[in-house]
């Protein structure tokens, strides 16, 4: 990887349901910065993609059942809401007022993903149906369009455990490797790393998400040029067991108070 | 804030203790970029500001207690590791082994930020005493070094929860704000935002990441160059409460499986 990078901010205007995302994409990095170059790694919002996809569900559409009502009720969630959340999510694993906690694709997750804002009226958006697939699609599109190789992220926006404020998450990869191990390299003085795994995919995401913001830009993408991450047919991004989560073995299985 | 902005990563070499390191990135700064800039927000490694500040524990000085033996038998941690984790932790919540989980200062912290890569051989370094202050010391410095007003921020390296790999996260922040509200802004149809509030120091300590590194690169340092926030005499990273959590709210307190 390089020393320094550039993050640059596509303002493509409002994705509309059934759009190529792809083209959007280019045209808007032909005018905002001479288009796309070999090793620049494309960030989208997933919720532009989920829409671009036509992933969009109508509430009034939906009928909840006792136990969204009941959640509904408790965390004081729009039951409809509620009921799309049970559906999108493996397994809710609690909440507070506004938000249910979910499992999802191994993953924990606020709401399961599903997203109210920057949805069109009266409509909410779940996270793409597979947004691995959804990146390769995407990049296969551009790298064919533009002759130049890229890494794609379909990044969300995410509160951490007692962290104030949102930050950047990848929740698709393509194209480039989403973890690096430093596995075998040395610290400063010479001994073996002890934590070793860098999620560069997540970290793009976060730099991402400095040009992106979550308001009316409409600015859904970014480019991340010049990171000089290593380009190939790297697919997905990797997670963990929650066994292996400190997070998730201190509170869901293990739990002490020293 | 900007549409983009550059991440210029700063190759300092090992920062030994007692140094300046104010100092040291002045004089890198000049040579890989031309010096600070109006604006700049500099990046650094909570490792090289310990060690710098000579915050430096000698495993060999700390004999552990019966508590940290058994943390230590229990976890497969140097219990004299476990020790320095004790004393630097408000109260330990769990642990996997390896790891510790403990509050700090109101946040989750993996063995509460004691770090022993990139130490000195047989010694860890805890987290910076207070971290704001070494951050506005260090931007103070700086300012009156180079005539810009810039905004520093301390970076620390952590998983979370159910994430493969360590990102970027924000410890200390001073002369931008930490935490964005974008309250009273409308989304992509209008309506008012749901989610308001954006972790700016947080994704700024990730998009550094990606050119600090955690190995043998002597890259403890790196600006933000052209992203536009508002400079001023900000303090501090802003944390929530533990019942505003929902990764605490759902796991510590009110745990149901649905």
């Amino acid at each position: 990887m390089n020393s320094s990078y550039e993050v640059l901010g596509l303002a493509t205007g409002i994705i509309t349901s059934g759009e190529s995302i792809a083209e959007r994409v280019i045209e808007t990095a032909e005018k905002t910065c001479g288009g796309f170059e070999e090793g620049d790694v494309l960030v989208l919002a997933e919720t532009a993609v989920a829409t671009s996809e036509g992933n969009i569900v109508r509430l009034d559409k939906i009928a909840p059942t006792p136990k969204a009502q009941e959640l509904g009720d408790k965390y004081r969630i729009d039951p409809r809401m509620a009921e799309v959340v049970i559906q999108e999510s493996d397994s809710i694993v609690g909440g507070i007022p506004g938000f249910l906690l979910c499992m999802k694709g191994g993953t924990l997750l606020p709401n399961a993903g599903v997203d109210a804002s920057n949805a069109p009226p009266g409509c909410v958006t779940p996270l793409p149906a597979d947004p691995d697939q959804s990146a390769t699609s995407i990049r296969k599109t551009i790298e064919e369009k533009t002759g130049v190789r890229i890494g794609v992220i379909i990044a969300d926006s995410r509160t951490h455990a007692m962290r104030l404020g949102c930050s950047g998450v990848a929740i698709g990869s393509s194209g480039i490797p989403s973890v690096i191990n430093d596995q075998g390299r040395s610290d400063l003085f010479g001994r073996k790393l002890e934590v070793t795994k860098r999620a560069v995919a997540d970290n793009i995401a976060s730099a991402a998400e400095l040009v992106m913001g979550e308001a009316d830009e409409c600015t859904p993408a970014a480019i991340i040029r010049g990171i000089g991450l290593p380009l190939g047919d790297h697919l997905g991004v990797e997670t963990i067991d929650a066994t292996e989560c400190l997070f998730m073995g201190a509170f869901a299985k293990n739990r002490t108070q020293w």
